[in-house]
């Protein structure tokens, strides 16, 4: 029998609404991608039964025998703990107070799991072969539904004492800004994150805007549209939300003068009028040896970041 | 002949104004202490023979043979190359531009010499021997002159992309707050360096108090001794600076989770006016799951740090 050289593991992105699972080698090519709408509507169990049929159809889809795959990364909304691959109450998902996934998942797929926040996976993916390849330090800002972040040092994520490293969307920008579902006021995330910054779009219609018998945007997609119609209330709301995350970004350069930050996330497509600003409040604020020897860049990977770190994750284990 | 197992040192630390040298062994026991004025006032030769005979007097009266020193640490006043041991530019110093320090210094004793940022020899030692003893992430805030920050992770300072991480000082807390000398608005550094906070006492009591005919205050001296007298306006400007170093010490709770962060420096001298009203901003702010593993300590080696840092930092190199 010839020996396989190269290891393939399963590697799964599973979030609130949907899942993606692939079959990954370690050069980190894709060799089969199944998407689905999670099934987490009838509960934990349900979930859990689903996650492994996912598996089990990527596996056949990639055309393996289920003796070649490894083992299986996944990353998975937070809180968890990383070590146990216990999941804590994920704020999208119910009943899962104190999974012990990993060992669940590794009893029905019989290989080795490895579990870790969804943020952390794809600053991994985008350290191992995203727009992070080859650099010793990557800071990745998840900006979606919420903003969250991961951070990779000398190849390996930052955990820190509890596992909850990496929350940028929670750190303070504006000292007495508005109020956060976290507890604090100011937080990066209440400005950043999708809901945010359609919630200050429409007060600023409502506010300034001739607007009145207008309905509020449902979605950042009706935002850009309305800024590529030339509306100014519109674009300056995105441009000081580029401002905003500069100042939380410059005090990530100057506390971790990283190689790259990695913008990742839907919020993104607003393009380059959430980037310019951001880039040059930036340099306006950190030091210039900071800003020097950065990148700031969008995600190569997009949707496969999580996947790829998931995947990183488990063969660094292997 | 017995083979020396127990390695000796020499440590320094050395800032623009005083110098302390000592022979430290592996234990992190100091054999013998030197403390001087720095003599840089005749230019950045003669401070170089100045830094030479200092150690050569501190060999002496550990009285062990020179052949038992293996090297030689320096904790530095930066921006420093810590790789190549060249210093740029310190601020309090003049003459010092690209100056390959540990070149020089390694030609004279004849001994290898490794030479680290200030904040960061202090962090580093407060992790070996002070405070933050046993944990595996520290971060070391330096509140004196400036305000400066050393990040250890997993047993080792982490210097970034170029060297100039750990600059919490640095870091907007006031999006729209005082200038600072860096280009930036709003730094920590303005608001809780010695100098910051004497001038937001003094303009306090110009603006608010009843003291048309007072001398403004000279030193934080003055200041804890008009909060001891019971002067409300100069308790609410120190209050107020625990509350903005709370705002960035939150800010690094969620960012990196250390285990304990030290506070270290002539401005932890203000006591629990300071460092209560600190630890309950921290509290209001960070994510519980943060703050319950975290522990803000003040320093236990004080003026020690930097020279049991510099220490170390040689040990783990020879």
């Amino acid at each position: 029998m010839t020996k396989i050289s190269n290891n393939h593991v399963l590697a799964a992105d599973i979030g609130g609404t949907n899942t993606r699972m692939a079959v990954v080698n370690e050069n980190g090519d894709i060799l089969a991608l199944l998407k689905k709408t999670t099934y987490c509507k009838d509960g934990r169990d349900k979930m859990i039964k689903f996650i492994v049929s996912c598996a089990e159809e990527t596996i056949k889809e990639s055309r393996l025998p289920k003796e070649e795959i490894c083992g299986m990364g996944i990353g998975f909304p937070g809180p968890l703990n990383v070590e146990t691959g216990t999941i804590f109450n994920p704020p999208n998902l119910n009943g899962w107070d104190n999974i012990p996934l990993r060992d669940i998942l590794e009893k029905e797929l019989r290989v080795p799991v490895a579990i870790e926040n969804d943020a952390n996976a794809a600053a991994l993916g985008e350290w191992w072969k995203g727009a992070g390849s080859g650099t010793s330090s990557l800071f990745c800002i998840t900006l979606g539904t919420g903003v969250g972040g991961g951070l990779v040092m000398d190849g390996k994520i930052w955990h820190g004492a509890s596992s909850i490293a990496g929350e940028i969307g929670h750190t303070t920008v504006i000292r007495d800004g508005i109020q956060c579902t976290c507890g604090n006021i100011g937080c990066l995330e209440r400005y950043a994150c999708s809901g945010g910054i359609l919630k200050r779009v429409n007060d600023a219609l409502l506010r300034e805007g001739d607007h009145a018998g207008l309905q509020p945007l449902k979605d950042l997609k009706q935002v850009s549209h309305m800024v590529m119609q030339g509306n100014e209330i519109v674009l300056n709301i995105i441009k000081e939300t580029g401002v905003i995350l500069g100042i939380a970004i410059a005090n990530i350069a100057n506390l971790l003068n990283p190689e790259i930050i990695v913008l990742f996330g839907g919020v993104t497509n607003l393009g380059e009028n959430l980037v310019g600003p951001l880039k040059e409040e930036v340099n306006r604020r950190a030091f210039k040896k900071a800003t020097e020897s950065l990148r700031i860049e969008l995600s190569q990977l997009g949707d496969n970041s999580g996947i790829l770190g998931a995947a990183k994750n488990i063969l660094s284990k292997l």
